[in-house]
């Protein structure tokens, strides 16, 4: 197995070395503060007992998984503590796969299948290709929303061999935020082939229309919910994720994580389980609302810059197209070179949005951003 | 996928809600105190800018990662930071999988094999059935001394179907510190087969007879070095622990690592990368001096009490055998209840060691635990 590097690793390097000031709109790491009991949490625990820099249990601190569970109105055991939403969607794909080879008994005429989309968050197909299933894709609508009966297509075409559909709302990098009915409609197609609906929602908090809903609402046991606090707390590497699974796969999933990983790094669960116990939420929405304010400086400049580009419902980033600028990592590097604003190529996402650039506006510099591709396009 | 506890899990539940005081003797998590700038490069990291709390590489803090290349004497490319050595022996295990498979290019009457010690520490055959792989067994001698003939004579009875040996030294459960002519003959053996050598030496820092040989030293391009701080630092729950590959395997290991956690969580490197720049070899010493002490009470204690034990030449545990008394969880129970010690059954360990008790001596208690054994078979 070879490494490819992400592309965005290679865009990050290229803009580092820019002989320019650019502004990195490339990674989803959020530039504000994290809570402060997250921080008074972690210098508490620097000062704790050495038993408290021991194996906390497999499946994470009691305390952690309670407060999630009272959260998200479910059972505690249903709650797994992951190396952050990274693992949670490994555990999930995993377990899918397991559940599959069961049903399909052995036989090795299966060719198990994830239904992603596309545009698509490119770890999904890096975990579909890590556990030797097939991808398939169902193409996202204009404005980034799924088309029920478009996703019922591919699932018919996947039939027997549909492992799981597996989705992202609020999405990175659309910016779209599946509604309800959406949500339901996945599920009950993933139903239809005894396949599950696998939604990452790990933008949850960063949902500005109102009309996010979570998979958990639905309460289907086809359903697995992962999540993490990477963005909600600022702390993508803190790696503290977490997995809401239904009975029938709790067991397969601790297993899994106890074999690969043992735990969950405490001093990261430690401050995170302290942030959440007393962080209210004007944290969340001040957050929430910086983003919206920034997504509204973007969009406004993109506009009178004469770009096209996606509305975000929800989450980090903003796809735009520019006339005759394909979003090539050629042009994304000119846009680096010329002017002076790193984004991600469309191809890191698939097919569907070869045109297209995603920028992230995780910087205080959104507004200038904006300025500078407004120039470099006039 | 079922989820079978630990056997460890139902020992210490046992112990916990045991009427009686009890020593706890079961779980490998030190007692003693983590180097002093692990806790102030910990409480530093909790006052840092908050792009310090964002993503760190893939691979490891790049710092981190060149203080173990430099200490190791081995090319930094070489070195991935993972989710302690469990992370490390799975990415081992796997890549050896991978492997395995490119060798025997997807003929179906392979059955790879992973050749394990018994007594064996049982996360590595968890590991093998994760991986969908055979587990094959080696008797160690009953001074826990691996005898290259008896593993020789297993590994050709594995064949080409030798995926790996994996050996775990200084060894839990046995004691045993493997000499250099005996890990150069495990390496040759496995190079014999196309296979390799995964050598986890998580307890290095706990050789009480200076026989300890890294596997690193044999510098064979078959050889998989894995290890932590988890020991070493008394840090288990920080879960920071590192693999050292043969150049073929890294790309495989990094991708594998991405795919499946992201990263390794960055306030437990952080303090890691502080402890390892600013603690100087007396703190080793000392925990290793604490532990030879402890060694010596215990089986002082043992002998008074006329029970069999193996002398440990390393790690953390004594594995003792009492006259008419298996190691098995009935009589473990009846230790706990009856002389208020907790001990591991050997029968968690393998098939070789049914008649003994594994005791753990990280606790100040060792001689009254010894005292309270020598009491109750008197």
């Amino acid at each position: 197995m070879d490494y490819d590097r992400p592309l965005f690793y290679h865009v990050m390097a290229y803009a580092a070395e820019a002989d320019r000031d650019v502004i990195e709109m490339v990674s989803g790491s959020p530039d504000w503060e994290p809570p402060a009991a997250l921080r008074s949490g972690l210098a508490e625990y620097a000062e704790a007992e050495p038993d408290a820099f021991q194996y906390p249990p497999s499946e994470g601190l009691r305390g952690l998984r309670e407060e999630i569970a009272a959260r998200r109105n479910v059972d505690v055991e249903r709650v797994i503590i992951t190396n952050g939403a990274g693992e949670a969607n490994y555990l999930a794909m995993a377990g899918a796969m397991d559940l599959f080879e069961e049903r399909a008994d052995g036989s090795p005429s299966e060719d198990p299948e994830f239904l992603l989309t596309d545009p698509v968050y490119p770890y999904y197909p890096g975990k579909a290709d890590l556990l030797d299933a097939t991808k398939r894709y169902v193409a996202a609508e204009p404005d980034g929303s799924l088309d029920p009966d478009a996703v019922r297509e591919q699932a018919a075409a996947s039939g027997d061999d549909l492992v799981a559909i597996v989705v992202n709302t609020p999405n990175n990098p659309t910016g779209a935020v599946y509604d309800r009915e959406t949500v339901a409609a996945l599920a009950e197609i993933a139903a239809e082939h005894d396949a599950l609906l696998i939604a990452d929602e790990v933008y949850d908090k960063y949902d500005y229309t109102g009309r996010f809903e979570s998979a958990l609402a639905l309460d289907r046991s086809n359903v697995v919910v992962t999540n993490a606090f990477s963005k909600s707390m600022a702390i993508t590497g803190f790696r503290v994720g977490y997995a809401i699974l239904p009975e029938s796969m709790v067991g397969g999933a601790r297993t899994r994580h106890m074999l690969v990983n043992v735990a969950t790094s405490r001093p990261a669960q430690q401050a995170v389980l302290d942030a959440l116990r007393e962080t209210g939420p004007e944290y969340y929405q001040r957050n929430r609302q910086l983003m919206a304010d920034r997504m509204a400086t973007f969009t406004d400049a993109l506009d009178a810059a004469g770009a096209d580009y996606t509305e975000p419902d929800g989450g980090f980033y903003v796809m735009a197209r520019f006339e005759d600028f394909p979003g090539t990592l050629e042009n994304v590097k000119r846009l680096v070179d010329e002017a002076g604003v790193a984004g991600m190529p469309g191809e890191a996402f698939g097919d569907a949005r070869l045109e297209w650039v995603r920028f992230a506006l995780v910087t205080p510099r959104v507004e200038e951003a904006a300025d500078r591709l407004a120039a470099f396009f006039a």
